[in-house]
Parts: structure tokens; C-alpha cells; sequence
């Protein structure tokens, strides 16, 4: 009440599908979060994997303030400081040493920061990636700082680099050891292929649990084999890939995704002590997938699997209605399964016999939870409804509808 | 009864523990069963792991006739034929084309085998090595010939070279395209580290099944990291091996056979479509022995894993008792437990508090069948003592007790 309204600014920001070819496995740099090599991501659309983050500045707030969902959080986690440090950094290189005062915003006013996801943010689903992508575009509006922020962005989560672009998005490993060439860049829109479609089977149970794992960093040190494939394998095939992408060559896309996730978890299991993502349940859905694709005698569907239980299916808008009916006759919903399919609009099929006959061969029931109908989707959008700020006029997060 | 006597021979072979490193993924000819890499083995002692064959000859057989485990079995097998072919030119040859009624036996003879295993053949341990290690030996001992036959026992089956010979034995993978140097050889007598102990895990459940696979060949065709393996990785590494065996080092043994399993399941992930030969239970047994050995700051225990789920534990005397428990406790026997050790006696301990807290977090009841426990063993033991003899003078299987 007493307060001058904060000068806020909120954005929108997506998942990427991590995992394309799920190439990013293996930092660097476990500080300045650098791959040992360069990666290939789908950005998701907003309107099923959402991100949105109000920050606000105020010369009447006394501390710096973080909402998680409408909870308080701790705002001085390393990762979100390192954000807002290097945010402030550019913004007063911007100003070229110029007064303080001078500038839209004073610099070391407290701000509050609100953020909230449209999906459970345990399930696994590379909440921190949108999340930190939609801090750093937030913070960046905030402060007046244009251009190239996927640098920093990753400084918050590696994956979140890519998710300051839309569409399909390349993660640069660089060469530098400051990281300043560690960069997001994108390779094609999210128009750039209207078919693509993306399912996104959410598994039950627990969090992800990964064995006995001291995480990436060990895999560099111990794994010839993430040596070998991020030097000779990865290169190869991101040039492969983008030529795939570009063609819109789905046998080829699709293909060369399965092989690098399964790439990409073997390294795991060749880190020591090894790392294991995949379990039983990603098993029966690789199988399921592959006697899909036998069936139809071509690629159909692809899986790619990233640091954690659910699958990523990629597949084109005519395929979606079939496999998704395979999936729910290969993993009968526990419940009713009114919310078995989420997001997109997914028509109804009847199977052939044969088909159930070669695909649908051992049923788990209840393993997945339910399927994300999605798509390819834009980066970060700005929201300008004021009305929809998280924070409202005292820089509080307004009481949630 | 109106039959001569039969010439016979009758040997012992006993498994070998596949795995060391378990190098021997991928066949480089599927024909000749040439390996794509050397690898090395311990062959297990036939107390616990044995085949027994009987081989016999006589003019008055009237066709090649078969017994597995007392029961007559198809003759024709390409492999079988091809070992029978093979020890039956190596006995020309020896005889250097001298006329046939000289030599010990005519080699236009009906022969009758009877083969047996002092454990379970459906088990996934590997018998089909031991088998064809015993065929060979058998049937050479018959015609009396004598020599280098590892490259004979190959062509039955690949890792029956290795049973060939006793102790530590390495599989070379040679580089004649006909194989005549791809042979087993000793590395070191079963004698050399008397205190080395095995522990097979044998899990419960269906046999072996492999997902969606084509075999051993699709590695060689489709995993980059296979053959990055088996070019750069395992020639140093059995090099290493070799060191360690020699000075009798558990921790560098150890470390280095749990990192070669893993690496070995690595590139089955790496073939597309994928092979899978660990599931949810071996990630269970692979965690634990990592947290026993954290527990103990060094290497105590070392797991490795073949083509199928039984988990194979090297360790050392004086650790057996205490790891047998620390099974028990975490995978608790469906039945009152009477059988699940066996082989070698194992004796009892209670175990520290402190030990089962860090160890033992999750137990899986019923997982596990049995253990066997055993030691590396000599190589082929014929058996003098023809009352034994698995063939009577009949050239009938005599009636089993």
C-alpha cells in the first residue's frame, strides 16, 4: 500500500524435449555447466509444458524473494544467484559505467520472483530447464539487457540454454573454457515442420532415481566410451541429424534418435560406478516401439529417453491416434483413464487384429500414468497483461485462482 | 550282446566363468564363431560346474545317435557336425593318409555321445561351453588325437575354447579370416590365487529372454562404441588384466571386471535395435555390491555379467561368508532358505549393524534362487574308470541312479 508498484516484467518459457538426439550427457565444467559435447533439443510447446515467472524490482523491497508455485523458496541457491549475478553484469555493462540512476532500473534494488509451471514439477520433466530460461528472459526484460542470453541461462541448468529458442535448437559445446561459445543457437522454427508430433509417456511411481551415481562429472573421468562418442560419434551424427531435420526425413530422424539415446545411456553404463536411467518399464516401451516400426516395415515412432524414467516419443499427426491406442493396450491405465491422454486432442482408432497380434504382446498394466499429446513450440514469450503478473502491485504473489 | 565292445572316452569339463572382462561380445565371423575381441575367462571347478561326456565308436553302430541328460537328442546339429567333422580330419591328418584299418579306430564308424551336467541346464550357465569343451575332448581322446583343439571346441561354441583349459584363460581373438589362430590360452593355473573365490547368483524366474535382438552380429554392424571397444579399449585393458592376475591384485582385478561387464552391457545398448541383458534385478545386485565395497573403502567384491541375468561374483575366502549374508538379508529366499547355498560351505556370521544399515537398503524377496558357490577349477579331467562311463557296453546310456 505504501509502496511505488514494482517495475515487474514476466515471460513464458517451454521444456525442450530434451534429448533429440539426447547427445548433452557429460559436463565439462560442472561449474560454469559446459557439455562435454553439443546437442540437439525440440523446443515444447507452451500450451502443455509452461514455465511463467514474474520478476519484479522495487526500491521499497528488503530482500530478494522467491516463489515457487505460490510456496516461498530459498532465493540464495547458487545456480539462481549465479543467474541474477551475471544478468545485473550485462545489464551494467550495457550502461557503460553510466550513473545508476540514470538507467530504467537501479541496479541493486531487491527484487521478487515468482514462478509457477502448468505441470507437476516432479514428474520428471525438465522443469528446471524452462524454469531457468524463463528466470533469465524474465530478469533480462527487467533490467533492459537484449541479446544473447542462452549463456546465461545455462549458467542456471545446462538444458535451459535450449529452451531460450523455439523449435529445434542446437546446444554449441564450444571451445572455450569460460564457456562465453557454450551457446543455444537454432536450427530450424517450430513451423519448420508442421507433422512432428510428440508424446510424452509420464511413468508411475516414485521419483526419478538414479543407482549409485556421483552424476555426470564421474562419467567423463571414467567412461572411454563417453570419450570416444562425444570426439568421433557425436560430431557425425549432429550433422546427420540437421540434414534429417532440414529434409523433414522422418526414417532418418527418427532412426538416428533412438541410436543416440541408446548411445547416450549406454555411456552411462559404462561411467563407474555405472549410472542406470533406463529400467525395466523403458525397456518394454523400446521393444514396444521397435515392433511398431517392424510391423509397419518403416519408422514410425521414435523414443528417446533423457536423465530420468519417461519416454519421449516422437512421431508424425497421422501416426499419433494408432500408437497411442498401442500404448494404452500395452499399459493399461490403473484408473478409468479418463486423463490417460493429455494435451492435444488425440482421435480414436480401432486396432487391426494383426497389429495387436505383433505389437501388444505382454501388457503391464497401470506402468504409465498418462501420455502429453505435443508439439513442437515457440521460446520465450512475453505476457504483457499486467493483470496476469504473478506479483501483484505489492510485490506479493497474488492469491492464486 | 552280439556287439563288440565299443571303443569309448569319457571326460569331465567344467564351465568357465564367462566374463572376467567378459570381452567376448560380438563375433566378428558367426560361421567360424570368430570373436571380435580376445577376452578372458576362469574356468569354474567341476565340483560345483561340471559336463560329463561319453563318446564311443563301433562297426557295429548303425547310425550317430545323441543323449543330453539321458534323453536322445537330434544328431544333425550343424555345430555338433561340425566338431565331429573337424576332430575326424584332424585324426586323418595324424595319421598322415595311412591306410584306416591300422589306426586305433576307423573313422567310418558310428559314434554314440552321452553328455551330462551336474547342474541345471535351462539356468543360463553356460553348459553349451562346457558341452562342447567335452564333446571335443571325448570325441579327440577317442580317436587319438591329441593337441591344440581349443579351435575346434570354438566351432561348437565360442566360449567352449575357453573351457579347454584350466585356470585363467585368455580367448585370442587371432586375425587369419579361417581362424586357425583364434584359441584359448593359459594365463595362469587354477592353482595361482587359491584364495579366489565365485559366487553365482543365480536369479529366479523364466529363462534368459533378450528383447528385440537379431544377435551378436547386429553389435558388429551398428554400434560405433563396440567397435571403438574392441579396437582401443581391450587390448589395454587385458593387458591390465593380465598384471593384475599375475600379482594376484583383487582391487585392480576387481575394479577392472566390474568396469568391463558394464562396458561390454554398454555396447549391447549401443546396438540397434538394442539388446538388453541386465534388467531391474541386476541394477539391485550391481548397487549393492557397490555399497559393500564403499562400505569396506576397497574392493571386496566384483560382479560381472554374462548374456544372461545370473550375476557372477568374484571375491576373496575371507570375504564369502560375510557377502553370502549380505545376499541373504537383501534378497531373502521365498522358501525356508534350506538350499540357497550351495556348493563350497560357506560358513556363518552375523553381520554389524552399522554394515546392514549402509548395505542392505531395499531387500527383494524371492529374487534370487540360489547361490553357488566355487572356486576356478582345471581344465578337461578324463575319467579312467569305465564303470563310470556314461554309455554301457551296449553303446546304450546305462539306466541313471
Amino acid at each position: 500500500p505504501c509502496c511505488a508498484a514494482p517495475s515487474s516484467a514476466m515471460l513464458c518459457c517451454a521444456v525442450p524435449s530434451r534429448a533429440m538426439p539426447s547427445l548433452a550427457g557429460g559436463k565439462r565444467d560442472d561449474d560454469l555447466i559446459l557439455p562435454i559435447n553439443s546437442s540437439l533439443s525440440v523446443t515444447l510447446h507452451q500450451d502443455q509444458l509452461k514455465t511463467t515467472t514474474t520478476a519484479s524490482a522495487s526500491r521499497d523491497f528488503v530482500e530478494d524473494r522467491l516463489w515457487l508455485n505460490g510456496e516461498e523458496a530459498d532465493v540464495g541457491h547458487p545456480r539462481l544467484q549465479a543467474c541474477l549475478r551475471e544478468v545485473r553484469r550485462l545489464a551494467r555493462k550495457r550502461r557503460g559505467g553510466s550513473a545508476e540512476d540514470a538507467a530504467p532500473l537501479n541496479l541493486s534494488y531487491k527484487i521478487h520472483i515468482a514462478t509457477e509451471n502448468n505441470f507437476p514439477t516432479a514428474a520428471g520433466l525438465a522443469s528446471s530447464a524452462a524454469g531457468y530460461a524463463c528466470l533469465v528472459s524474465a530478469l533480462a526484460r527487467l533490467y533492459g539487457v537484449e541479446g544473447e542470453l542462452s549463456e546465461v541461462a545455462r549458467r542456471g541448468s545446462g538444458s535451459a540454454c535450449r529452451s531460450m529458442l523455439g523449435g529445434f535448437v542446437e546446444w554449441q559445446r564450444g571451445e572455450r573454457p569460460d564457456g562465453r561459445d557454450s551457446l543455444a543457437h537454432q536450427v530450424a522454427p517450430e513451423t519448420h515442420w508442421p507433422e512432428l508430433r510428440v508424446l510424452i509417456l509420464v511413468v508411475s511411481g516414485k521419483k526419478k532415481q538414479v543407482g549409485s551415481t556421483a552424476g555426470m562429472q564421474t562419467s567423463v573421468d571414467t567412461s572411454p566410451l563417453l570419450k570416444h562418442r562425444a570426439e568421433v560419434v557425436v560430431p557425425e551424427r549432429l550433422a546427420l541429424m540437421m540434414r534429417h531435420i532440414r529434409d523433414r526425413d522422418f526414417e532418418g530422424f527418427g532412426q538416428l534418435t533412438m541410436q543416440d539415446s541408446n548411445q547416450f545411456h549406454a555411456t552411462c553404463l559404462d561411467t563407474f560406478p555405472p549410472i542406470f536411467y533406463l529400467n525395466d518399464l523403458s525397456r518394454h516401451i523400446i521393444s514396444l516401439a521397435h515392433r511398431f516400426n517392424a510391423h509397419h516395415g518403416r519408422t514410425k515412432v521414435a523414443y528417446t529417453f533423457d536423465a530420468g524414467p519417461n519416454a519421449v516419443i516422437f512421431t508424425l499427426a497421422d501416426t499419433v491416434a494408432e500408437f497411442v491406442e498401442v500404448v494404452r493396450r500395452s499399459f493399461p491405465p490403473a484408473t478409468n483413464g479418463d486423463q490417460f491422454v493429455r494435451g492435444l486432442p488425440v482421435g480414436s482408432v480401432s486396432l487391426p487384429e494383426e497389429l495387436l497380434r505383433a505389437v501388444v504382446t505382454e501388457p503391464v498394466p497401470g506402468a504409465i500414468q498418462y501420455i502429453l499429446h505435443t508439439k513442437p513450440g515457440p521460446g520465450p514469450q512475453l505476457v504483457d497483461d499486467s493483470s496476469q503478473h504473478l506479483l501483484g502491485p505489492d510485490g506479493l504473489p497474488r492469491r492464486r485462482s
